[in-house]
């Protein structure tokens, strides 16, 4: 299939699966799962995903065994949006061009929301693949690992903390990319191919490729962020700047910013061609990330 | 073992495997674990701890293998009480005796914390029961879908919106405590039955066994939230009628809430009879629920 087919094919997966695997709306508490399926139906790029079912078909035909921890990784990465967009951190009205869930509903039930789609990453899991306890028990760690204190939180943390110093260095700002962003992106790619029976060099393959590609996501997201405008990004635009915050570019400049971005991504594609039949998909998914304009 | 040496061994077990098992102080983010081990290390009775380990030991002589799990689920018990004690959510400032975790911190560092402590009680069952996929698969079914928003969380859910009518009625009390409470002291049985190897039907007998607890539980928690003092506490007391809320103690009157707490004893007292050898350490602790004064 050509790559925007199927792209289009794995993201229409993806909400299908999204639609099919929450609780139903008018399951009690509506309310809570009303501010779970606003959070998570509000769209977006699907990257995380998109990136499980693609790096599963990259071992073999059938994506379909990967569709629930796919919705798994989503989960999670919208909780943690979720989070972030509340009052006490960063405070933000808008997401995915809609008002945030704090804002739809109020801050109590987004808090309880943003609970419970990081819990029903890990009920999703049992419930789906409990026939392949190695694979479920692969599954969870992979998941928890990478959104653990350690990493997503962690880097969370850790950018909050240097958001009220306003003089990060380098290291310091890699630690948060590489944690904050990269992390989950390691993980949607290994899920996958855990869930394609990737050999333990593949699934290594597939951890570098993810960390790379994250760091170039997250750089791209700066650039972004400064040259941007709110509408394009569904988002608010020009965040970080107002905030006072340390980003990739202010440190670097625009221009190394733009190098470093595309060494990471690279450095991404290099670790995909090692892949079975080079991962087409993959890699051009990867080289398009580079490019894009939201 | 006498009762009394026993539940002293038991929380020793525990505080030792929550030393042991979260992560060092001193590793980075050290703010969040700091915030972690802060609020996990507070003291409590480590009531549902105690139960996976008592629970495990009923079916053999080794709960050391349950202790993670024990762990595990005093992380997701110790996260809903953090949360809980959001500004957002019951906005409390006093927690087992000493300031809550956003009191001492600050409220993105206790809102993170507990994420973290979430999210640690995935990363804590394939790390330590990935050599029994079988047994890692069904523990984190366990207590994932006791936290989960149809539980623990939906618990919440209902509660927060039961206090902002002030009218709700027994049928509402009752979701509130049956998922709230009882579903994680419930999880605390089951996830030790598992761990000690118990049969489909005795898993049933724990099941039962801990929602009737829970409930007995959550009963006596309402009586002295209103007869007891906040020293005597370690938490705010008093709380459920400044806030207007509907409690168990007002909507059935003091002495019908103590029979309801009994009865409610008694039919956990049954199930447990039905364990091998009676669980005599389980049948003791769980009356001695009943006429606990804090």
């Amino acid at each position: 299939m050509e790559y925007t087919a199927q792209l289009q094919a794995y993201r229409e997966q993806v909400e299908r699966g999204i639609d099919a695997l929450l609780p139903p709306a008018d399951t009690r508490p509506t309310r809570l799962h009303q501010a779970m399926r606003y959070s998570l139906q509000a769209g977006g790029k699907r990257l995380r995903p998109v990136l499980v079912l693609a790096a599963a078909e990259a071992f073999g035909p059938a994506p379909a065994a990967a569709l629930p921890v796919a919705v798994a990784l989503e989960c999670l990465h919208t909780y943690s949006l979720v989070h972030d967009d509340l009052p006490s951190l960063d405070n933000d009205d808008l997401r995915r061009g809609r008002p945030t869930a704090h804002r739809q509903f109020d801050e109590a039930t987004a808090l309880l929301a943003g609970d419970a789609l990081l819990t029903y990453a890990f009920q999703l899991l049992p419930r789906h693949y409990a026939a392949s306890p190695a694979l479920c028990t692969a599954l969870a760690a992979t998941l928890a690992e990478a959104a653990g204190s350690e990493h997503l939180i962690g880097g969370q943390m850790e950018d909050l903390l240097a958001e009220k110093k306003a003089d990060a260095t380098a290291a310091e700002l890699d630690f948060i990319h590489l944690n904050k962003t990269a992390a989950m992106i390691e993980a949607a790619l290994v899920a996958g191919g855990q869930c394609g029976g990737a050999t333990a060099a593949q699934l290594t393959l597939l951890r570098t490729a993810g960390r790379h590609l994250g760091l170039a996501f997250q750089i791209i997201d700066d650039i972004l962020d400064a040259t941007a405008d709110t509408a394009t990004l569904g988002k608010t635009a020009g965040k970080d700047a107002r905030a006072g915050k340390t980003t990739y570019l202010q440190l670097h400049g625009r221009e190394a910013a733009g190098r470093h971005a595309t060494a990471a991504t690279d450095d991404a594609l290099a670790a995909l061609a090692g892949l079975p039949g080079g991962a087409p998909f993959l890699q051009r998914l990867t080289a398009e990330m580079l490019g894009r304009k939201s």
